[in-house]
Order: C-alpha cells, then structure tokens, then sequence
C-alpha cells in the first residue's frame, strides 16, 4: 500500500513542479537558490530531477539563462522568457479550475 | 506554443483522474456513468481512459467490482474499497498542500 500511495502521490505532483519553478523564475535565480525556493515553498524536487527540468524548460524557449560573473562565482542564472509567463499563466489558470473541480467532489 | 502547452497541462492533470474517479465512487456507479460524472465534474477523461483505469484501480484493491443485474441490462457497478478511501484521503490531503504551495507563489 505504500508504495501504491507514492506512486499516486507522484503522479498528482508531477508537473506542479513546472509551474512552481516557472513562478519562482519571474525573478532571476540561480539554480541551487531555485531549489531552497522550491524547499521552502513545499515543493520536495531534487537536484537530479531539477536540473535537467531547467535544461528541458529552456530548450522550450521557456526559460532563458544568463551568466552572472560579477561575484567571485560565476552562476548561472534563469529567469521565465514571454512564452514561460504565458504558460505560467495558463497552468495557474488550470490549477484553479481543476481545485475547484476537486473541492466540489469532496 | 499549443504542442507543448498541451503537454504540460496534461502533466498537471495527471493523478487528478484518479482522485476524481475515487471521490465519486464512494457512490456505487457504474463506468459510463463515471464518465458522465467526471465530465459534469470537469475532468475531460474519456473512455479510452478511463476503463484501463477501473481496471488497473481494482487490480490495486482500491476498487471493488460487483454486477448488477436487476434491471433490463446487466451492468458492472464499482466502488472504493476501504483500501481505496485511505489512498483517497491521502490524495486530497496532498492535493491541499499542494493548493497552499501553490497559492503563495502566486
């Protein structure tokens, strides 16, 4: 039953990392900050999961990354492009649908 | 754009199905009247779907099958198992935690 309870469980969390990610990107941050972000706001994602999910996002012209060399370690920085607030937008606006769906059926 | 809003909306409405299937078969129902439900209740599950999904739900002992056959047309009711109600209870309470996550990125 445990195991049958994660796999569920993953399977209801699977993309809400997205739009947390690409919430907290409306500000530029790099990616160790993003996870202490993520941490903190109850998102459990590791950095095995997270890192390539930015490459991912980026490829889709989601994100757009940016070195910042100007402290004594560069970092890499992402940050969401257009194209990642209006699917920020658009998730957000599902989640609240799909809530209110679920609180009715309670 | 659509192609890969598509993906992530459906990565975000992955596991909902399930939640959603449970919730309404704390009601004994048979499977196009699931559908029917589901529809009213805003989950877009279709057929194709949703049976696989009876199906692998029971062979997890979160479902029980049982026939009816009292009225002109046999028909195979299913409801949640104790099993079933745990795991549902599990999803709802996560589901809520994920809202309150999700709401202070906003």
């Amino acid at each position: 039953m445990d195991e049958l309870l994660a796999g569920h469980l993953q399977e209801l969390r699977r993309g809400t990392a997205v739009m947390a990610a690409l919430a907290i990107l409306r500000e530029p941050t790099y990616g160790y900050a993003l996870l202490e972000r993520l941490a903190e706001a109850g998102f459990a994602v590791d950095a095995n999961t997270l890192y390539p999910l930015l490459r991912r996002l980026e490829k889709q012209g989601l994100l757009v990354s940016e070195w910042n060399t100007e402290e004594s370690r560069p970092r890499k920085f992402y940050r969401v492009s257009p194209d990642g607030e209006a699917l920020l937008e658009a998730l957000l606006q599902e989640w609240q649908a799909l809530h209110t769906s679920i609180e009715r059926l309670r």
